[in-house]
């Protein structure tokens, strides 16, 4: 109940409150503020959990009224790739809002599983936990919640790459 | 090089020749015809393998000029849910371009292990073959390739659910 908020400023003096994305803007499709026809998630620390709440569009659908996979899928990838980035950069005392680190992060896999349909019409409630860091690969446990119902839960692996001067 | 080819009626009387996605319209996001926003792959059977080739559009990036992960997990959870989808058509001898079956086939887990960038330019080339295939469940290997780059290799389980009259 008393979870360090984002923005809380003794916690990570990295943090101001906005969403990384709006932060370091990227050309992504799932994330990127710099794609035009992207999804655009937003992803914040909450605590030790970091949180995305993303509404899909009617047309995300892989059945009519129900979420498709593949955009499960996406948003996941996102969202945990923003963690181990941001964990990438907090190790390293780089504020996201300087600019690019000299560093990226890249999916190594992405394992997600589908356990209900998710409604078209309700928010996506993603919640991810970096379970492993390591100094190139880190593991992300992700659950996909619409409410009390569980509709799917992910883990991606990601690696730090090297970024071209 | 003999392998039966898509559209040989001695070998499956219920292919036609068009991708499965022409015969049997659907709503999903990945590849349905109905969904006029949606990256509509189309895949077909070349002997045992499920061939799909798709050309991503200039937004799906994840960096500049290069596929967006989320994407390909898009392609591949869709071109390995109508595998599964017309093994099991096949085993009860139900012509897709007939309408519906009597049932359908959802996505259970998604394993994207992504191994090389793949350029927006080009196309992506999905070959995929069914490894073990039961009544309800169903696994499909994938691979994602640009020529002779191997971009990712996946795993699906697909679940055959019953749908509701």
């Amino acid at each position: 109940m008393n979870a360090p908020q984002a923005g809380d400023a003794a916690r990570d003096p990295f943090d101001d409150g906005r969403a990384l994305q709006d932060r370091l803007p990227v050309h992504c499709f799932g994330c990127g503020t710099l794609n035009a026809n992207g999804l655009h998630i937003k992803s914040r620390w909450e605590g030790e959990v970091f949180v995305c709440v993303w509404q899909p569009a009617p047309q995300h659908i892989g059945f009519p009224g129900v979420v498709y996979g593949g955009t499960i899928a996406s948003v996941v990838d996102c969202h945990a790739v923003w963690a181990a980035l941001s964990m990438h950069c907090r190790s390293e005392g780089h504020d996201l809002s300087s600019g690019s680190p000299p560093f990226g992060v890249v999916t190594g896999s992405l394992l997600v599983n589908y356990l209900k349909p998710a409604s078209v019409a309700l928010p996506l409630e993603l919640r991810a936990t970096i379970v492993a860091h390591g100094e190139r690969k880190s593991v992300v446990a992700c659950t996909v919640r619409q409410g009390s119902v569980t509709c799917a839960t992910a883990e991606v692996v990601t690696v730090r790459v090297k970024v071209e001067a």
